[in-house]
């Protein structure tokens, strides 16, 4: 059956989340979670379509669109098997198309649209083998693993070779480990309790419900006034108790010396890892941040545009943790690379999720990493915000803490078509609803 | 006259420069030179009006204009005074919108959009003081120009007391550098001769007449084959002779090791630099190939989004010249950062020109450079490349290898109406004139 792809259908998703300060943070302190969504359709019509997205904050995601469009000429009109049988010089096609490189290169709205796109033709992929992803990728060989990696600029630190090297030493345990998964799921924490919109008595029980919830991990916003987060720290720490983790993030409100400064002031509360202290182009501030508040570790990734940035950052010894995200950084190809690197360099992967749909794809992420590469759940963490999830038609099961693993096929992309026609901006049911203006710009 | 902003109109303005190879290298073989122009307006009839772009290779042209239009809720409806009176504050809005910046933050196609609407109110606003942008930025005080800057995450190498006392130290010397500027014009250099689709022939005729010209500096591009490298650099050195400078262009080809082991080959020929040597977010890998190749030095620019990816490359030796662009890393305001931060650090600012109209934009900035910031011309040269002029109203004057200093008024970034109409994709006469298919992707 030699099926053609034959359109790729883009829909503008908005939810006004900005209305009850979910997701609010230091630098983004009124949010509408946003997807610039996709659907990729074939000629045959018993065949699956393939679901993607970029996450986006409200305002731009026409442009992020704008930006899937621009890519459409590289999928529409070729045979679906050439391009499944090598998804790794498909990713590094569309990467590297020689006139839309120059509006990245491989960062921005165009490496997102680079994400959407890829991700939605392995979602496709992955509901034609009736596999869910992560199982899929998996199941792969350790040169086939490889051969969707882009080792470009990465040769003076990752080598084709070494990549495999450490793929075949982990391959022996690969059985054990999808059971255990499969029986356990993958440890998560929580960011729902800490917002930084929340009041201090919202604060606090999110954090009793989180620790009733069975939590071990609980992550809380911090970066505006010091003072504040001392507060805030002390109710969640106090809630938390001892032994439970404690994550804090900044997203990126501090220069580096602030970020050395109010660190030392928040190291009584023990926190695991301070995530995005500042700029995150700052590689060689988060290195001098890195150095200064050890044990606590900087975690960072969810604003890395691909990975020649993730490798400046384990050179430099500026990731202590390292937080992937799956429509950021190239999608699905491109992370396997950011998975290994962190391998190599020995640091934990702990995704970045939350927004729209980013809990059901990073899940899958994640557990190829456990299962193919890392090898082990040492010190790592699956991010989960409780949200926006019942728009999904696979959306996470999340039990005590911890990710059940997806048995259905695919990656977990697809939304419900209500929520499309509900939530469709600005026309949308939901958007007419809204007092005109009330989600203008400024 | 208290008038409003009244409306941010677009163009998409394409050439089709792939016909003749014109802007080849070795990333970017048939790049279709195009700029996603905005004209701002006011509620002033009499008023100037303002022009900017963004620079483009063509396909994603319509993304850019996606992103400027997304900005307009910024502008649209505002006093023109109020901007205008503190165009640093201005700046920073755009790029901090806590919904857009997701899309960068402060790089790609959103820091595109940012740098065209931040310089289309530049020219505005030099139009109303009736000065060329260079003398109304060298004409301000220190006190002025620093408040333009953003020192958010440059606190740990350039505070606004810092740049302040450079500022200051250069005041004394302005009067007489302006007085050189108006007789000497600005050095130059030229890349016309040595884009990587042109054969020895031409290549070797072009360097000719760059010669004859009056040239002393001439760029070539390397990058796809060492063996062509090699010879192309004999062509364009014994044209040049032992004593004009020779640059070499691997427009990101090589991996880190590739472009150390290329550039010992290369050495033989004497080049001044060697200019994006690998992947642009390869910060440590340029540094590490700016230590092996010393004394050839490492050019870079072109491609970093913003100050703070500036202060990186600074940071870590990894930027010998500095080549700042006018339409990538956040226009005139963010550019002023980057001056800066080079001056602190003593490396030379050779701005990035060709494509469309950069080369008239970045003139005003390397002449402010000269007058306020960094005081010397001592290794500057702002590249040329001949084409595309005839499009501008207040088109580039390039005489025996220097840049005149525009007299008119303004940012040199209004494109005539014949060459709107005549280049306006899809379907101006100039695209419709072409095959059909001709410009498709791929």
């Amino acid at each position: 059956m030699n099926s053609l792809f034959s359109a790729v259908e883009t829909v503008d998703v908005r939810f006004p989340t900005s209305e009850d300060f979910a997701g609010s943070d230091a630098m983004h302190p009124e949010p509408d979670y946003s997807a610039a969504y996709l659907v990729i359709r074939t000629t045959d019509p018993d065949a699956p379509s393939g679901a993607g997205f970029a996450f986006t904050l409200g305002r731009g995601n026409e442009v992020q669109l704008a930006a899937i469009r621009a890519l459409e000429g590289h999928l529409v009109g070729r045979p679906v098997d050439d391009v499944l049988a090598d998804m790794g010089a498909f990713a590094r096609e569309l990467s590297g198309d020689s006139q839309l490189r120059w509006l990245g290169p491989e960062k921005g709205v165009l490496q997102m649209a680079v994400s959407a796109v890829v991700n939605a033709v392995w979602d496709l992929y992955a509901h034609r083998e009736r596999k869910p992803l992560w199982k899929l990728l998996a199941d792969l060989t350790p040169e086939a693993i490889v051969a969707l990696v882009d080792f470009r600029y990465l040769g003076d630190v990752l080598t084709r070779e070494e990549a495999l090297t450490l793929l075949r030493e982990r391959a022996s345990g690969k059985a054990a480990r999808k059971a255990h998964l499969l029986r356990d799921g993958y440890p998560a924490y929580t960011t729902s309790p800490g917002w930084l919109g929340y009041d201090d008595e919202k604060l606090e029980r999110l954090c009793r419900e989180a620790v009733a919830g069975g939590w071990n991990h609980v992550k809380i916003k911090v970066g505006r006034d010091i003072e504040d987060d001392v507060r805030r720290c002390r109710i969640a720490r106090g809630v938390l108790g001892p032994n439970r983790k404690l994550m804090l993030d900044a997203n990126q409100y501090w220069d580096a010396d602030e970020a050395i400064r109010n660190m030392a002031r928040l190291a009584e509360f023990d926190p695991r890892w301070i995530e995005e202290p500042t700029h995150p182009d700052d590689i060689l501030g988060h290195a001098a941040i890195a150095e200064a508040i050890r044990p606590v570790l900087v975690a960072t990734g969810e604003h890395l545009p691909n990975r020649v940035v993730f490798k400046q950052f384990l050179r430099a010894g500026a990731m202590g943790i390292c937080q992937i995200d799956a429509c950021r950084s190239g999608g699905v190809s491109e992370v396997i690379a950011d998975l290994l690197l962190a391998a190599k360099y020995g640091i934990p992967v702990c995704p970045h999720a939350g927004g729209v749909g980013l809990c059901e794809l990073v899940q899958h992420l994640a557990m190829f990493d456990y299962v193919a590469v890392s090898g082990t759940l040492d010190g790592r963490v699956i991010e989960y915000v409780d949200g926006l999830h019942e728009h999904f038609v696979d959306p996470v099961v999340v039990e005590h803490g911890h990710y059940r693993a997806p048995l259905r096929a695919g990656f977990s992309a697809t939304m419900r078509e209500a929520s499309l026609a509900r939530y469709v901006f600005p026309h949308g049911p939901a958007w007419r609803a809204m007092r005109k203006g009330q989600h203008a710009v400024r």
